[in-house]
């Protein structure tokens, strides 16, 4: 049976709705975030040496990387349900292309936004503070923040072109890019975004989206 | 004929080591980092709406996301040759797994390490700079130096059991990871991590590496 090792509010409640979407059996091994820190616990690390969320165990492989993760199970477990579309299709390209761009370009100007406003609102000397904020507010007006923008503009007017990210057809590539979604509704006004809007609203209705949030716990992205 | 809209001092140096060591026709459309923002030009615009490099054009398609065209490039070109291994294998789920970990997790890090360099070097009242200089030595003390080091050692340590990444031969995915490797190498000390310093050697000497240098251009990162 296949294991996901899950650590909560992070990018592995992806695999748990992957799973439920294929109807394969899994059992999850809970991993618990530090309250304080908020970073992820040392158990982590027996599992894998960067010590992150997901990993999943399937027999003799150990995987780790959400993008390689979910082309793995969608391509073994879901080529009948059309998660994975055909290879040599154009869906296929833009599958591939998607399940590469959440993480390496969507997500990170999403963290940088964090870890600004983290700086923002550390402790710190009051002598100090005015000076953080305006460090942080130049990095987020000059690059940050338009970055920002950029990604969900763009990511905006593709869902706007056709129905899912791959297609007409919904597939693993939309539960990938739920992630930088879901984590830049936590920090912008996403209805200025219709079609994201629109997005996370269907997605939020599936029941096996549903079912993996009931399973995988409270999930509260970079608020 | 594939056409690879190329930027200097970017990621898509790797897509011309990818077509040189498939011995397939291409022609670089070269564009210009402004020399004073570093930042992308204009015309990138035009060829794709986040104005990124690399973007290739193959036939009908139009394909950015470096990993995305590695996958996509080195499966229709590359099977005879071994740069992609067989699907089903160990060493394709390794590919896949480095092909999205060199974006989606090794890069992140590095590039947080150079807005924070950049923050403390930046223009700004005499005053305000040792305040600047804490707050990015801070950051690169609690989360990003840390984050760098760890997947320094994980990288090496993984090179050290086994000659390249996917397994015994070389394949696409080094071509992904020499990026985040080469990045490194500009801003640490790369001798500390003898398999990565081996690695550099080794890719450098490649004769298709050696021909995309010398149709791409200067290759300075990060520095």
């Amino acid at each position: 049976m296949i294991t996901v090792h899950h650590l909560n509010n992070s990018r592995s409640q992806r695999i748990l709705w992957l799973l439920e979407e294929l109807g394969v059996e899994y059992r999850i091994e809970h991993h618990q975030r530090d309250p304080k820190t908020m970073l992820a616990p040392a158990s982590l690390k027996k599992i894998h040496p960067l010590g992150k969320s997901p990993v999943i165990v399937d027999g003799r492989n150990t995987l780790a990387e959400s993008g390689a993760i979910i082309e793995f199970l969608a391509d073994k477990y879901g080529k009948e349900l059309g998660l994975a579309p055909e290879p040599g299709t154009p869906e296929r390209l833009r599958y591939s292309y998607w399940l590469h761009y959440a993480e390496g370009s969507a997500m990170p100007p999403l963290l940088m936004s964090l870890i600004f406003s983290k700086i923002k609102t550390a402790p710190m000397p009051f002598f100090v503070r005015p000076i953080a904020r305006a460090i942080a507010d130049k990095a987020m007006a000059g690059y940050v923040g338009p970055q920002v923008k950029l990604h969900l503009d763009y990511m905006n007017a593709e869902l706007g072109s056709r129905p899912w990210f791959a297609g007409k057809k919904f597939s693993a590539a939309d539960i990938q890019m739920s992630f930088p979604i879901e984590a830049a509704s936590g920090r912008a006004d996403i209805d200025k975004y219709p079609h994201l809007a629109e997005f996370l609203k269907k997605i939020h209705a599936r029941p096996a989206y549903q079912r993996a949030l009931e399973k995988g716990g409270p999930y509260e992205l970079m608020r």
